[in-house]
């Protein structure tokens, strides 16, 4: 090694110091115009984010690179740190509502229940029907067995091969996982980069954007209402497509509304997956029940669809933890690097105990939440409050006739019973609450009844 | 609103996307002398990360944030963003040699195996003697008592009791995960953000930087060595640590060369860790299989410290990935929000079994693998292996005396023995392997008759 070429290195390595102070003081430059931004935006009363804004710039970088020969993908994502971080300062000084969940309903409720008070549970999908018998069987099995060791990190090869089987796919096509909820974790995590992006449908259940924020990654959001009956618009989600766009998540039958969109909306989903090479998120872990004819991604044939599947709903098998993913081998492989990082496999007696479940007959299960969710409508719509009939899931999604939903939830939780806050769903929901199905009818009825009540001001 | 508001903020609007294509501009000039510094590092034969370099240009950036009123923790964040792209842009066209782990070779056995072939253990610390029979009592009774619903995200009342009680902590102080990896995996997610640093001791289980990449920190490394009978080096430790750094990860009984460090140097990296308020993360799930006297982190009192413990090892639990950790409630409480977005809860049936498992004595275990570690010490000195005498755990880290550890892996898996690579627990020990005590003598001793041959070239 020589001198001179040492100081080869050494005079770049000074030009790249350089480089390094000058984009720190520009960044601090525009973090300090920023918060001018957030001060004017607050005199206006203007809302912090501006979609349009982003999106002019975001291009006018993505532009930029290619004339460059920047890496195009890097620039968008160090954009979206920048843009991040003048959200944040925006925000700062600015009155957050904190969002609360039906998850954070449920732990207050248990709370209340360890302190002796009797809680009616209306807040979670957790069905009180059984798992079916065999589950039990297979767990005592599984131990008298010794099946208890570390298993292949997407599943024992029984039961991967036979969800492929009922899926209609190749064994590497499917993960098994904690929980329908870590087969999305890992999925937006496998797939999607810090500062990319991920549309979402809301209302939704609110795992697909706490993943995306745990990951870094941005969430944008297709808002639906009950005017039009739930059903997404393809045009206004064909504008908030752009180049920093890595995933659509979907939910059908939807959670909390009870929606299933017909054949048409779902191609014309699929199509604009398919035309910007998007990963297509769609968690069909209500499928079973749904009481419309209801078609998931996988009849799609689109190679970047990631199906979301759980034993929770169909088999009432929610405090087993375990779900799975259906996709493409490549994109199992990289989800299943995210399972060996968190957590190596999951508990082999919960896989066969879900793989004992696979062959029962769970039919009795939906036509018992299909009749509850019409006892259920049924005593809404005495209450007078408007709502879709639900095409399936195992809720109802009323708009309450006037206050906010955290007002309703913490009363009716003082007098015993928990629903979920509407807002839990998406911001823009704070005026609806879900009810759900899962409870005996005489035990829904006495929930309802105190509810009327509380809507009567009583 | 007035149109002169408007135009303020369309003025600061046009000055932010000015700012923003020059920061865009500079940095694109940074990553192209990143790459000249890769060429010529290149024709140097120099590695391409170089601690110094990058120390340095950390400090001159905190300087300038310090000086300029910037975030200084943004501004390091972004900077360690820059490091990266320039790390990848350098890295292009070097030959990188693929890291290949004990989890690694035992996916490959278990193929092998399904394939109709026998494979000798000694690859994983995977114990081959049962459960507690109480365990498979609890698993069929938590069935019969319809014991499988959502749990608090901590997990169930009971379990958290009896596990603080034994740590002598309080009730929110504990978490109960899917394995002690998971515990893992939520502290560095919830205490370490992308861009800051963790600091880890080599060797060492993969989990810690694996789950550090995946958020986007940075690990810097501690390396220890044989000579010095793997005890690391305290002064080195104290001159890694800079304003970047967030976390200590340490791992005693050691996996993989079954050390412990003695009490001095424990107390002393506590110290370096309160000094500069860092995490000190303490996986302690060997500390039942410890021969020498073990104080964990907890008797320091350091309030910073999260201590991650498994069922796994200590009552042959391994396939139902249950594990937990001990830290402040504070910490906890973030943790638990990890847990809440990736898994929800811990499937309530393996609680439960864990629940009866704590109350059992697992001496004989522990017994055991002290035999049996003495019994693979003993066949490894009559391989004129060097290495030091474990202190605990369950595995005998030896040198090779010549080659790479792969060559020696994937000859021995040909001949059905598995053994884990050096290499899997650090860049710098591709000379040495991991063989595991968690087998018969006598299935030790064929798979190390085995590797005797393959040593001699046979």
């Amino acid at each position: 090694m020589t001198v001179e070429k040492n100081e080869e290195l050494e005079s770049l390595r000074q030009k790249i110091r350089t480089l390094t102070s000058e984009i720190m003081a520009k960044v601090q430059e525009r973090t300090e115009l920023a918060r001018q931004v957030g001060e004017v935006k607050g005199r206006l009363g203007i809302d912090v984010k501006d979609e349009r804004v982003e999106q002019e710039i975001r291009l006018m970088v993505a532009r930029q690179a290619e004339k460059s020969g920047m890496d195009k993908e890097f620039a968008l994502r160090l954009l979206n740190i920048l843009l991040q971080e003048s959200e944040l300062v925006q925000k700062k000084g600015r009155p957050q509502k904190a969002r609360q969940t039906h998850l954070g309903i449920f732990r207050k409720a248990k709370q209340m229940e360890a302190e002796g008070k009797r809680i009616i549970h209306l807040e979670v999908g957790e069905p009180d029907y059984p798992a079916p018998a065999q589950v039990g069987k297979a767990l005592s099995e599984s131990f008298a067995k010794k099946q208890y060791h570390y298993t292949d990190t997407r599943g024992i090869p029984a039961l991967l091969e036979a969800l492929s089987k009922q899926a209609g796919v190749k064994d590497d096509q499917v993960m098994v996982t904690p929980g329908g909820r870590f087969a999305v974790f890992s999925a937006i995590a496998a797939l999607v980069k810090p500062g990319e992006e991920i549309i979402t449908i809301e209302p939704a259940w609110p795992a697909y954007r706490e993943c995306a924020e745990f990951v870094g990654a941005r969430t944008r959001v297709l808002k639906t209402t009950m005017e039009q009956g739930w059903t997404p618009n393809l045009s206004e989600l064909a504008s908030m497509i752009n180049e920093n766009t890595r995933m659509i998540a979907i939910n059908y039958p939807n959670n909390p509304t009870g929606k299933v969109i017909d054949k048409k909306t779902m191609a014309g989903i699929v199509a604009l997956a398919r035309d910007h090479n998007l990963h297509l998120l769609s968690d069909e872990v209500y499928s079973d029940y749904s009481f419309v004819p209801f078609e998931g991604a996988l009849s799609h044939n689109y190679d970047r669809s990631i199906v979301v599947s759980s034993f929770s709903k169909t088999y009432a098998m929610t405090g087993f933890r375990i779900g799975y993913a259906v996709a493409s081998a490549d994109a199992i492989q990289k989800m299943a690097k995210v399972q060996a990082v968190g957590i190596t496999s999951v508990a082999e007696p919960v896989q066969r105990a879900a793989l004992a479940a696979l062959g029962q007959d769970a039919s009795g299960n939906v036509d018992l939440v299909k009749k509850r969710l019409a006892f259920l409508s049924s005593k809404v719509k005495e209450m007078s409050l408007r709502f879709v009939e639900p095409d399936g899931a195992m809720y109802v999604y009323p708009q309450l006739p006037t206050g906010e939903d955290m007002e309703l939830v913490e009363k009716l939780l003082e007098k015993g019973v928990a629903i979920a806050p509407g807002s839990g769903f998406g911001d823009s929901y704070r005026q609806f609450v879900r009810i759900s199905a899962c409870r005996s009818e005489e035990e829904m009825a006495e929930g309802l009844a105190i509810m009327a009540r509380a809507l009567q001001g009583n």
